[in-house]
């Protein structure tokens, strides 16, 4: 008996349940959970099935398609660990959380790399036995610098996500391109406040009383990809911009990881810059 | 075209979703919003789904009734406000704020009466146009209190739920018994701490660094029925036990709306002493 | 025996709380509680201290400016109910909130009026004997609208705070001006995202997770006054953007009631287009 | 320059904070932060102020003496690194985000060594060039399984705190006794809910919707010391007790960290089995 996730990503029509939990009546399969939302306004429906049975996958990915309204996106996947890359620059907060989790066996993925403008978190990158490659982005134009990381991402094969990990550099459209829905970042303000640089200094100087973090994918226009997760914590004015990051790390460790966990679940659906999450 | 809420607590079975939802799509039903919730250990399944179309109710009850588990718990509910009685000691918050609600159109229900053991909200009740009655407990044995209660409730026709907006009594299992699964009960407390008399005392006294609320349906055993809903608040060293309950009331009468709301919209399943809630 | 606060805004200096608690003792004053905080960055010291004994209010203050820097703001204040002036619109759960508060004692307030472009709450604020006046915008310029609130305002005397539960028209600065950090708006949002119109409908669409609410002083530049208070609850892909105003609402007037407490005990310090909360 | 800490715990009496401020004043010293708290029901006064200066720190812990209500407990403090022992038994979690702050510069602390009654987590620490040392409880009395433990900690000299992080074991008052107010522990409920084994089953059972963790010093009466911090993540029907507990480590790690934080700060105050926390 093995264990599968089906997601749908459709046209809404009447009808869709009936015709997939037929499907997967006559195919045996035994529903373990089971999620749908349809948005009224898009009119789209998804729906994401973990099921057990003993099926030919091929077969049964080929009857629902035939009963999916045209045009649907569907996978059937079997759980497996994702391959992930990381990115990172010189702190240690986000990515050393993920390594941690990683090394307690909390996450679903193989770490196959950790990339880097600067060699900073090398030596704790390596006591974890993953590889730590610099690629210096000085006295490189931005795209010479991507495409040594292209270059370098390429080595690997089926790379599910690239996870940024307080990666400070913006990223190119070219670059986004390629790995699109594949990036992940950690953006350390509550977006949509506080866009662009430095946001735990606009945020002092705003005087809130709430930071907060977003973890979202990477599209073209910067900060402003689908959000996964976002979680805050209380400031108050004996807050200098400094303590606001660093009590602001804290949140946004804990929100890389969540928004990490969820795509390894593959519980995210993307669509009109938004995300449904199951 | 008619809206219903169809509710489904069974045994689980493989094939109910593909059952029912070929039912469903028999009757020509729309399906808004479908939850489902298996919960292995106890082999229990937990359905609500909305449909929209138009059907013959009783049919449609008795079709969906023929192809569940047998003992299985069925309801198909058209939504129509829910007749409810509140009961209350002395303090404002909770009741007050059930007040503006209902006053703003936000709570799916008629509030039939308010019954407290003093006179001391009448007034504010009053100004909504809602009958108040005061039922004292002077020189009354617990059960006479309660009687007199019960005979007053027993006017009311078709009550779905009784209220404890702080409600300041303990009810004996008869009055429980009388009214079961009925009665919607707010703590002031994070149970299970701090069960019995003057909570926010007891967690000054304990130095608790968060205080919190919990609505939950009343059983025979006090504080313990199956929890709905629970909130909580940061408090710190500088709160005496009387800030405690300022500040724990705020949380009270939101955490006791979001319950009365959850039930007044049936998203409640109640077994094994829990909540199932979508 | 009296109670006071003390509210000291000063240029930082060495000696400052030295030379306070040296007059406080010399008559012969008990310190109940002591707040301070410097601002390094702009060479700000704040002090808030709660006293009691027996003095002569007017001697103590002229000591206490004595020792103070030079352009010091210094308030020495005998705790009384304030008088507020009620704004709204058509919303009433911030205003509902505030009504209940101040009927259940919590408030150390006084309601003069409620004063409203619509007529739509006057039942609900009659209810708790608080006049209702109703200026309509209709067919006049907006400064035509604000002189007859203003000539309203007017008559009472001793206005402290005129708060805006959900007044939805834009002030002009001469309004703001004339009532220069008295005004405590809530606005439905967690500023300074998505300001401006319909908040909900643009946190919808950019796909949020968490909204929030914020109240803060107005100033000239709508949304971006001193902020005092900002609290969020989550949301997910289920939620439409009517389901978030709704949720919010529950943030609104919780945030609103909490800054506005704030505001009556003396609590709060604006400088730089921030606040300093004790 | 240099930067001190001065803890006062004394009787309330009325001119304290002049007298203290005075002697600040007269050996020169700038206040740079300064918390009070007076506990009127125990006639209690708490005092931290950071102050710099250039002074003889006998002379002046000498000087507050003097002036201080007799049975004061004083400390004026150079900060500095403090020393700490990690205990553990089998979970990465709470070690871990230690071990990763402690990497990236965050804690004020040398942490001398780890000691497990299991190797399990010997590889991870030694990562990070950090004694490991194992002390099997197997075929021990309790009681000689501390002594081992205790002989061990007495090689290091001035050791300022002991954390458990996740250290699964019971310890006897003779344990508790020997390290007085120098034992943080994170226990992994919202005390005083699910006190003893399994907190996260019995909160499953109990069907709560909100878990929680707490960090608090360890004392005779198990999981009845003085609470330093606490944190919650709200839970629902779908969690089993196995996700309950993954979701609570989350939560744990955070609570331990910010309590250890406070520590090392010397912002902790304990007295009557709760703590003031600057």
């Amino acid at each position: 008996m093995s264990q599968y996730r089906v997601l749908i990503d459709a046209n809404d029509e009447k009808g869709i349940v009936y015709k997939v939990s037929t499907i997967f009546f006559n195919y045996g399969l035994n529903i373990l959970s089971n999620n749908e939302f349809v948005d009224y306004e898009n009119n789209k429906f998804f729906m994401r099935s973990v099921v057990d049975g003993d099926v030919d996958l091929f077969q049964l990915h080929k009857s629902l398609l035939e009963i999916l309204p045209k045009n649907s996106s569907l996978d059937v996947i079997e759980p497996k660990k994702k391959n992930i890359i990381i990115m990172a620059t010189k702190e240690i907060h986000a990515i050393g959380d993920i390594l941690i989790r990683h090394e307690a066996g909390e996450l679903d993925a193989n770490i196959l790399a950790v990339i880097s403008n600067y060699d900073k978190l090398e030596s704790i990158v390596n006591k974890f036995d993953i590889p730590y490659i610099t690629i210096s982005h000085e006295n490189l134009e931005r795209e010479e610098h991507e495409n040594k990381i292209i270059e370098c991402i390429s080595k690997y094969k089926d790379v599910d996500y690239i996870v940024l990990a307080k990666y400070m550099r913006i990223l190119t459209p070219k670059f986004v391109e390629t790995f699109k829905d594949k990036i992940i970042n950690i953006h350390h303000s509550f977006l949509p406040a506080f866009i662009g640089a430095n946001p735990y200094k606009q945020a002092y100087e705003r005087g809130v009383k709430i930071i907060g973090a977003t973890a979202h994918f990477v599209n073209n226009n910067l900060d402003e990809g689908p959000i996964i997760a976002q979680e805050i914590i209380h400031v108050d004015h004996a807050y200098s911009w400094k303590d606001m990051q660093s009590s602001g790390r804290d949140v946004e460790k804990v929100v890389l990881s969540r928004a990490l966990k969820l795509a390894l679940e593959d519980r995210i659906f993307v669509y009109a810059n938004k995300t449904v999450i199951f």
